[in-house]
């Protein structure tokens, strides 16, 4: 079981207690005088999402002569905590480590269930590792997060809110942040539990993310905007899979939260991207819901998927 | 448990059987034509240890269209086993990996226990992962190894036979490397079966790498002999441990597989090196024999050690 706590305000003293700690530049910016020396900043930006970063990163701890006992500490966003789950996952084989998330995406979403990843050229998450952090949320971080990361983040509570009645209903009330990342938390830990790698119900949780991780690719747009378009697309794909009435119940409530698409999609490059997705075995998977609460899978060939797409756009 | 083939020639139908093959520069030359289509060639040396050719290994992979459910293999040494073995680890958060070992070093040692890892900087295996191959030896590759390649293998059962009084009297007789192989890969098999990830028994396999990683990095000179150079001062340094006889015994084995040793070691630069290394927690690391079969364990200060190390050269 993860231990996530959740405003505690037991963050800072988890930090000091670190070994050392990664953190990108713009937090560095805001909060850099508050956090331990032994530090190391990334660049902000999906682009720095590298093995070349890893090797920076594992350079600067083999200079702070950080041991295979010690523990590092994440403070940041999807990305310092991909970086830093996997630098941990592999520094002299396997160290622990913490995350303090400070993005709403990180918080109610990648903070739980300790994958890990970066990117290998256009491949996203193509090098990675399984290793569960202890969590420190703060939702008081939110306050610093700028609105286009604030929408990304929204964008993987819609998704999940697809996936639990209870979360869906409260997407239809007054949005309160803090309880959305409780409820998004309560939820992913109970999936990941059942499945920690991935082949069973955690498969649920790539709604969205087969064309929405080539939309991220091509667009430049933040990762729950395209996870947004994503499922947009792909349920328009799979529209004749799915009940009439909860098909254009399920449109309306995306597009509450992306307005009108980006125009210029091409169908073909996203089928190329979409093929070379870690989630297949032979065809091309999307997940999609049948009701909320019940996500199924289907496997797709290359031709059926540029079909469906072209008619989804 | 591991599965280890011995000569049952099933090596090339179990490389054909895989979506990639990792091999060198070295056994490409001459075994090239007999290798599957689907390979990738790292320039031999290990100066090409580096995340740097597991990230081309990668895209190599990503462009082949290697799968999560797909299995690669490495035929190779230990350069290559370790390599390949690591890019199955992370290769979309872990694939499944077969080794085809083509050193003595390999066959007797590395292919056992999967222990995967590459260089960062100075630091040799700074990151890693385990990642069990199944593993296919034949000892006819042995015949196309570099004299050098073999008095390295040599080095690591020489270490062996410490552990181990079968293997120590067979060593004292007329030598056969076949055999050899069997006897480590069954030693080995058992103290790694007893501890996985070296908290336990498999710390005894790290007898003469604290120093010898050290002399390894300084000197150029190959894996095994760095190992017996290691082993020769560590057991020096830590003589007033060890029974007189016993003491001399050892120093004579070793002396009949090292010769007269290398002239200019620096006893600091040494001990700055041996101070990074993964085994240590607090000290240094030194693992000595008692006796054929006990292997013991000290933690140095960086001073002590240092000490000693000079007293011993």
């Amino acid at each position: 079981m993860q231990k996530i706590a959740i405003n505690t305000g037991e963050e800072m003293k988890e930090l000091y207690n670190s070994a050392f700690v990664l953190t990108d530049s713009n937090l560095e910016r805001i909060y850099g005088g508050l956090l331990p020396k032994t530090r190391f900043v990334i660049q902000a930006g999906e682009g720095n999402k590298t093995l070349y970063s890893v090797e920076k990163a594992v350079n600067a701890m083999i200079k702070c002569g950080v041991k295979r006992g010690d523990r590092i500490a994440a403070f940041g966003g999807g990305l310092i905590g991909d970086l830093t789950g996997f630098v941990a996952s592999i520094y002299m084989r396997g160290i622990k480590w913490s995350f303090v998330p400070t993005s709403l995406l990180a918080m109610a979403d990648s903070c739980v269930g300790g994958k890990t990843a970066v990117n290998v050229g256009l491949i996203k998450n193509a090098v990675g590792a399984y290793n569960m952090p202890d969590v420190f949320v703060e939702t008081k971080y939110l306050n610093s997060l700028p609105q286009r990361e604030f929408e990304s983040g929204m964008g993987e509570i819609v998704k999940m809110s697809l996936m639990d009645a209870d979360l869906y209903n409260f997407m239809h009330g007054k949005f309160d942040a803090a309880e959305a990342v409780k409820k998004c938390i309560k939820l992913k830990s109970a999936i990941v539990e059942k499945d920690l790698t991935d082949n069973g119900p955690r498969r649920a949780l790539n709604m969205g993310h087969t064309v929405g991780h080539a939309v991220e690719m091509l667009t430049g747009l933040s990762h729950g905007m395209s996870v947004l378009i994503g499922m947009k697309l792909e349920i328009a794909m799979l529209r004749e899979l799915i009940e009439h009435n909860f098909f254009y119940e399920v449109q309306s409530y995306l597009y509450k939260y992306i307005g009108k698409m980006p125009l210029n999609l091409d169908a073909e490059a996203i089928t190329v991207l979409a093929m070379s997705d870690k989630k297949n075995s032979g065809g091309i998977s999307v997940m999609y819901p049948q009701n909320i609460g019940d996500i199924r899978e289907v496997d797709l060939s290359r031709n059926e998927f540029l079909r469906l797409l072209k008619g989804a756009m």
